[in-house]
């Protein structure tokens, strides 16, 4: 058995796609997991697919975690309730939104502010497009980021406990105030999923012969168009106070775009929209690369092959053979065809090495 | 030798990425290739890479097809001349806009209507996010859209051998007028591009700490705001009449949402952002499914894989010798890690017998 640093039992309270993972991560790492949700089925899934044992809501437990998995306008209600139900547990949250339910626990009367000292508010960025128990699984958070927002009143000894949690995950620990959180997942991860709907939407009226042209560019920019309205809802409207400078800002950049295109020859008009692409290149290029190195572009080498089993496979087994490692690889999807490109990503200074291992290998590179 | 449509030669004005991919994919089915362009250096690039014969601007050739391969602004020019230039040539242009080119076509008072009759607008719909000849590749175009706008004056003769080349280069053919086309792409494309560069704008300003939590959404979001800002600011100046309305669309969204979140407790809030996100999801399932399907849902299945050589072949070639076929892969990026998450899409009936394959191949399956 792995041996996990925190030494359970932990509460799980809300056994949905994130609570039911934790449960599963923990109980593979060892640690005995208590479930609990208002939804009698959400929670007898849960223990199906062995993410802990189910506690009745009499039970009288002693955790040393309780972890509350539930939306944010539910969240803050059950840490000040599990705080006063469970007085020697440390209490963390994993909604993602932190400054609204830390306001809401520190404004609630019922509790002293050593109750206050036992909470953290975390949040593991990782999901799916999927949600409920079923969609769940121990690896969610395996490598992905896990922030831990303590704030002024909370203890060195539960800021412990709740990156034991995060360690115990496998997730990389970020440490930041409530405030610095909110801004950052508002510029990362709610901002774009905004966005995303909004070019959705667009889609809504068009003709079906129009969509027949979509490409790659429209597919990545519309794929979280498709997460979970209910959870969405929650989480723009309790970070309203940081969402608005950003849509703000978009909002300026559209009024200039469509101004300059309403004079697409007059005078800085094409300045405007140079302006326009190059903020984004430099934004783009600002986005750190994988393993928190900085920014890398891979060399890109694009393979035709047959949309038929063994294909796929038999390509990177070559790669693999080689002793390249594979950085990236996507597959261009195209409309009303058999045959398919790969592009296989790779570090530039092995891209040659690749080109001729592929040719030799009877791969048709594109070049 | 492949048999080809075209009977040749093919002469290749303007060497950049698009028309040296022409020309590499036309000599590869055996049509001889001419190639000019202003840059010399461009023209002895892609003839080195085999795309073709350079052409003297004085020679006398008399080409069957002549493929304008140059930026929007002086395609028409390009387009005019040739006419002029070689009277018994089809002239085909391959801008990603269609109406301004062809209304300048059509204002050109050295043309005469028997000129235009060999005139025919296409939009092959691929490219990278390089430029330049040496990122050429003959295998650009195969399975991609390539829309063909015959015109009024258009001859069916000239509008075939338009078709012969889409179909020549692997290409699947769409038959548009051209303000279709425009709002097509103005959609599919234009308005993508224009989006991702405003949101990787947002992202100028920020902290480096915070960028630390982007994940896939953020980096889908705005990969395409990496493209060249030369060609795009050309594509938005000519295509403004058709993504005017789009943008404003989008901007009376963004307009909804900043009041809303202005008062997010506020009567009616929870609906509108409601709202928001269920037209996203609605727009986001109309876009078509690969090889021209309805859309469908592949079923996803994630695999925990270590980030080193020969991992990620052993698990394709696991699958591909269970005879299942790979619909999509993506390799969850995240910042500090060394272990990777990998997601295999495949058929949703062939879900379970995947997870089987996997699980007794010894592979760790999250779930």
């Amino acid at each position: 058995m792995p041996t996990s640093h925190l030494a359970g039992p932990v509460l799980v309270i809300g056994t949905g796609l994130l609570g039911t993972s934790v449960g599963l991560g923990l109980r593979a790492k060892g640690v005995a997991v208590y479930l609990q949700d208002i939804s009698p089925t959400a929670q007898a899934v849960a223990h199906d697919i062995g993410a802990g044992q189910p506690l009745d809501s009499e039970a009288r437990v002693a955790p040393e975690l309780v972890v509350i998995g539930a939306p944010p306008d539910v969240t803050a209600t059950l840490v000040a309730e599990s705080l006063l139900k469970y007085p020697n547990s440390t209490v963390v949250d994993i909604a993602s939104v932190k400054g609204s339910i830390l306001d809401a626990v520190n404004a609630d009367v019922r509790l002293s502010d050593a109750d206050r000292a036992r909470y953290v508010g975390t949040h593991p960025m990782a999901g799916r497009e999927k949600s409920g128990p079923a969609a769940a699984r121990g690896a969610l958070f395996t490598s992905m980021p896990w922030v831990i927002c303590a704030h002024q009143l909370a203890s060195a000894a539960s800021v412990k406990t709740a990156e034991a949690l995060a360690i115990d995950l496998g997730a990389t620990l970020h440490r930041m105030d409530v405030t610095d959180h909110d801004e950052s997942v508002a510029l990362t991860s709610h901002f774009p999923q905004a966005a995303s709907s909004m070019i959705a939407s667009r889609l809504l009226n068009a003709q079906a012969h129009q969509l027949g042209l979509a490409g790659n560019g429209l597919r990545d920019m519309t794929r979280i168009a498709a997460s979970d309205e209910k959870l969405w809802i929650q989480i723009f409207s309790h970070n309203a106070k940081a969402l608005i400078p950003i849509l703000s800002g978009m909002k300026e950049d559209l009024d200039r775009l469509i101004n300059t295109l309403n004079n697409p020859t007059g005078h800085g008009a094409l300045l405007d929209l140079s302006q326009l692409m190059s903020e984004g290149n430099a934004g783009q290029a600002r986005i750190p690369g994988k393993h928190g190195a900085p920014p890398q572009a891979f060399a890109l080498v694009t393979v035709v092959v047959d949309d038929k089993p063994g294909q796929i496979a038999a390509l990177v087994a070559d790669i693999g053979e080689a002793g390249i490692n594979l950085e990236d690889m996507r597959m261009e999807h195209s409309a009303g065809h058999q045959v398919g490109l790969v592009d296989v990503s790779v570090l530039p200074g092995r891209r040659d090495e690749l080109i001729n291992v592929l040719t030799n290998n009877g791969w048709k590179v594109a070049q």
